[in-house]
């Protein structure tokens, strides 16, 4: 069997060097920098000729930075002769903008996918990608795996009495997600309603279900960007007599307002994973970083021996 | 400029008829059949050479038929060298295969992308995709119409007082559809709630909003395929005492039990457009067919004529 | 050496069954099926990443439905990660619309060329191409098998007196097919000659070389579509005096008056293969079905071991 | 609408000179040659931007040379922003090598189609493909012109006698053909059978239909390569009796021992066009060459403006 | 004709700017900018609809925010149904990553030319590109313009008598262009030589050619980059005794430590073009900025007229 | 490991088998040729199937029938399904033709890229590139080998004393490649200065460095064509009082006047590879062939077996 060698960019090291050592792999060696005027270079330090090559990148902010270092090492394995690339995106940006909802504007996120088939990267590996369709973008295989489990596992350890429990869906979107956790951390559902009585105004006052009185409130997202809508909806969840909040998502953007929101919030933890690094003024005290770590390299071990992803990773 | 001309396929010839009488224009001429062993063949009875061809086909059932039809009609406009072909393609089938949410199965919708395009179709005219994203599936430009206004239209010479009206959504993914709507038609609006009291089971009991009792309900959604969710919603609203209840679709695919279901439910009026034919055994006598031939011919002319497009067509 | 996985569309699933008995295989679990609305379904029971996988479906009547089936089955399986995937299309619809003989006609055999390798086939193991050019319409490596060894053989056991047999080309463009099978069969050439005594009628009522009469008649086709033109040759070799015809083809398309031609035809045995299957109602008594399946395993069997196909299989 | 301009390579200057001066027109300036290494240069004297180029050079022999010149203009055109590119191939080389008909060979007139596609070329106008599959070796627009008329109306100046005319098809594959220049000349149809009386050896000493003694026999082919056939047949026409024979191609390749061969050969007059340039010492005395500049200008002309080239050029 | 349109990407407004008052054009309305998560976002506010549209934007620093800008916006026009989309890119960033002179190293020239044309580009408009082979890496038109006749121009309007004018070449890899300065400036040429009195140490302390006492000394460079080697040479030069000191560049990119040392650098002038936007910080009191506008604002007028640009515009 | 084949075209047979001597291979059997018309044929003669190929074809001259021997090659191998092939390209023809240096002229070494890769080329191996941009005109690996080890072997053999040795290049822009000789070989530099005193015109009178007189000079060039440059320079040399001059190239095009050019310049010996076959009468008797088979070999044995080549090959 072809060897398997991991380069990590420059988004996410941290990442990158947990999932080799899952795999008791030390990480490839690759030179990545810039010259004076910004350009980036790239210089393998190991070779890739007929080698499966996993390059680790999110494409979280400095979203045109980290998403050209990924073209370029990409670039660099094609002309080195590697068998085969796999760009490990474990966050996709420019997710959001996958469609045109109004005239004259581009759909960034197959322009993204565009460019990455194009550099030359045979495959994707990605997780809770913001839109399913996004898989549809790209004509290689994608393997799109999902944190959910991990942010299960955390809560599991916890302790809870189900019965003191509920997940709370933030938004009318977020109830699939809800009903998931709620499946296997067990409580009840309840979900913040946005809607109308009125039927003229949004006013973002009621829980349906519940009870949340007394309860430990959890709510899931697949990601937090600027923080308006969860702490919109913690707030809510605590006037409504919540004992505890905890929020939980697998992309930890936290860009803009977020941390300031956060902080503020009445939200007894955050809980977010390794899938964007949070650097160390982001990490508020009640912040929890989970690694996705070893599911990553369970699944580059997966793909690398050619066995069964679908088996193992489902939604929730 | 160069002249427009504009053949149809064999899906939905009425629809093609339409569009070139508000064009006042002839369809081309074109010959389309099967062989005895069931090929499809084609021959173009009109010189295309330079002309700017609008080829008109909804891959409706049957759709591999209607599919593989416009491919060659395609494949015959590239070679006979049409300086551009726009597949005009009112109802999108495949569309609800827009991804993998289980391993090992396609992404059907973006197949069909793929052998547009390949056969050479230099740009597309679609019209209520099942999911905005499929957009994304093309490179080459994909003008997305709206039928919302002609439905709207329909229902605002009823002279209804928007009193009387309540807006129904079918169910909590069709509220954004619904609002819209209501901004044209006024009333008040009410959700039918699949949402669970106990949060561990679906029941479609509730009714948020409103009220629905001594009303005209009206029901919107982008396709009618089974029809066992909008019926559902129809006697619910009934149960609830509404005075008159209307349902309205873009497309009209009404497959399977539907034309039963529809028969049997409580429903003063369904409203289609012609984005799919109706044959003559499921034309109910309360079914009202809404042509959207004028809103794809005035998109056709000025794709033409090289005018905005988005200026004009607004969602709803 | 990566594993072999057969999996069948549902256009020939006996074909597909006997491959894999030959080659002591199961058949690879797949569902298969149409959605009410008439859109095909498709899910991999089985997993194929980094696998070689072989896909058996002749694009056989109804050819749009089987020709899609197969794109959807291409699609998914390289979505899912397959290691190659061969189309194997023992019959290969629209294959006689080879090139435009006239202006504006498609050239459906290009066509469906390019979606088949637009979907994703990596090479094409096919059988008796109607037209040995359309080998050349793929970028990809096309095998191409032939089907007279097993014909021949079919005969061979018959035991016929050398002496006794009559090689009968059906019409001139079939001659060096003939002598193709008298070369292994022995016996003499007749060809039915279309051609004009007058120069200015064609009538079919010469036949060259022979003699006939008293003899066994074999005539070979490549396919047998709605048999008019076979069933004249037999007419008149019958007349000619043969005690005994046989006509052989490979591909029994069998369509049209096909059936009611062959049975009021003075044949006494129609050979044909499993390349198409015939249904019930097909089989007439004098019918009999050879199965290319041993043929068709063992050039899978030579691709995936990398062995020589052109040192096995010659045309005759 | 834009500027034509048409540029000539060297395979055939003066067909070029003369499709020019049909079209009123100069030959647009080129300076093509060989750097003293043998590498072709080309650079376009005239700016071609935005301009309707076409490039007229058959791949007659030299064939590498000459289709690899047509490459390099094709290139330098649409660097230099050309609109369109039109390749005019008179004749189109490398068109029998076509198809596999054994294993491990190319098919070379499929990559001749890739590479010039690959290079730029917009579209293909081209002359009596000897395989009209070749057509769909393209997925360019290809407008396929047949010399037919142009040869009948050769004969047709001569004033024979229909009566005295007979066509005759030199081996079976051409009394297609021939039976098209029967049906605009008159005459009776004779076809030079290579078939066996036996059945076991090819003889070509049978002539069908006729009579010949005493007529003007007139023999039509596509190409006369080596002259080996068509010399063969014209020996025996002549031992029939016929009293003039005639014989007429499209494209005069005229190679290895074929000067020599028609020389000696009982043929009254050779006619071929000037789709290949006849070097001086290839001039038989009894050589006729017709010129198909007209054809070629007529139908850039058309190309050019948009008109129909189906309705005006049958096969013949 | 179509309609010219010209929209700015964000990295030089200025220049764009400058472009359309030269063509007497508003420039076009766009929105461009950041979400608070760092992803661009674009939207045309004006249609492009069979538009002929060019893009302006220099990939200089940062040159992955002003690269993938130009990616979004030549999507966006692509899916506006832009007739054709010329990216007008006066400084080509990347370019000297343009070859392999190590083992296991990107060519992200060709990359970002890649990217480039995979998004929708018809065609490049460029200026000065460091290497002239890059042409080569687009299969679409370039046009590559030369700003030397800008830089000239300057000289010439100085008023100098030629006889005082010495042309001096930094390095010897400049020397071709410093003489093509010195056709239209006049002067002498002196070389500041890099050579080897011993053949084994680099020292710049030779000047050849000459004299350089008591002369203006003019030197010229593609870009300015961190500024070491040129202000080396001014330092020589400057010894020498030379009594001006006037350097010249195309592309100011003025990185790293170059304002530092061309502060303390014995130069009079700074000549740069804007192909580059300085900020004010790095405007030293002797940098004198030209602006290409002209020059690109004429090759847009040509391009956009299908007019010749190669008669005008020559090297220098 | 998939079996490693290696097939000749005919441009330099014997190099290819003095590259399988070195791997201890038999060169594999394909039989090449023409036509009598001038068209090439080719049939391997072995199975390829799976196998890792290498096609060694210089694109000397003549370079179009060289260049296109090897795109049918490579077509017949990608159809005969080989498993990866390898275009051997020791000498790169067109490689000067590399860029537009005025308007209105190809591109012809990206042509030629293109036109390999399109054939089906999977990567590239070839040696010392005119420019080394050349690799970027490819998106498949390239393999980019240095001939210079090679020909600083021959000239350490020849066990001149060090401080005899003075390294000359023969113009400006071969100093790098001189310095790198030096570094291997010792000696001192001189260089060959085509400047100008009076900046006016151009002498070649001047030598640079050295001393030059009594010493054994050395030059050495990439390629060596019609060999007036290189031979203008030998004269200085010899004027200058060299005791032996001996020039050295990796390509001996050797056309047009070269030989006599040579015959007559006071050289000594006259060093080239074997990249390029010197047929018997271009032999001169102070000629010595080094081959680059060992190198290629080397290479090819790791690229077969996955091994770092650049570790290995250093430019000198």
């Amino acid at each position: 069997m072809r060897e398997l060698k991991i380069f990590s960019g420059r988004a996410n090291v941290d990442l990158a060097t947990k999932i080799c050592r899952h795999l008791h792999l030390d990480p490839s060696a690759i030179t990545l920098g810039k010259f004076p005027d910004g350009e980036n270079y790239c210089k393998l330090d190991e070779d890739v000729r007929g080698r499966d090559v996993f390059l680790v990148q999110p494409t979280s902010p400095p979203v045109n930075d980290n998403l050209f270092e990924l073209l370029i090492m990409i670039d660099c394995c094609k002309r080195a002769s590697a068998e085969r690339i796999t760009a490990v995106i474990p966050y996709y940006g420019y997710a959001r903008q996958d469609r045109k909802d109004e005239g004259r504007v581009p759909i960034t996120a197959k322009l993204a996918a565009n460019v990455i088939t194009r550099a030359g990267a045979d495959r994707v590996l990605t997780m809770d990608l913001h839109a399913a369709q996004i898989q549809g973008f790209f004509d290689v295989p994608v393997d799109h795996l999902y944190a959910a489990p991990v942010l299960n596992e955390h809560f599991a350890k916890m302790g809870y009495d189900p019965n003191d429990i509920v997940i709370v869906s933030p938004d009318e979107g977020s109830i699939k997600r809800a009903l998931g956790h709620k499946k296997r951390l067990g409580g009840t559902l309840a979900i913040v309603d946005k809607r109308r009585t009125s039927a003229t105004q949004v006013s973002q006052n009621t829980i349906i279900g519940g009870p949340v009185e007394g309860k430990i409130a959890l709510m899931f997202d697949d990601m937090i960007s600027t923080a308006g809508s969860i702490c919109g909806a913690a707030r809510l969840v605590h006037a409504a007599g919540a004992k505890e909040i905890h929020i939980a998502t697998t992309h930890g953007v936290l860009c803009g307002p977020a941390i300031e929101r956060l902080r503020d919030a009445p939200i007894d933890s955050i809980v977010v994973t390794d899938s964007i690094p949070i650097p160390a003024e982001k990490q508020l005290p009640n912040l929890v970083q989970l690694s996705v770590a070893p599911l990553l390299a369970e699944a580059i071990k997966r793909i690398h021996h050619d066995q069964s992803i679908s088996e193992l990773f489902r939604e929730r």
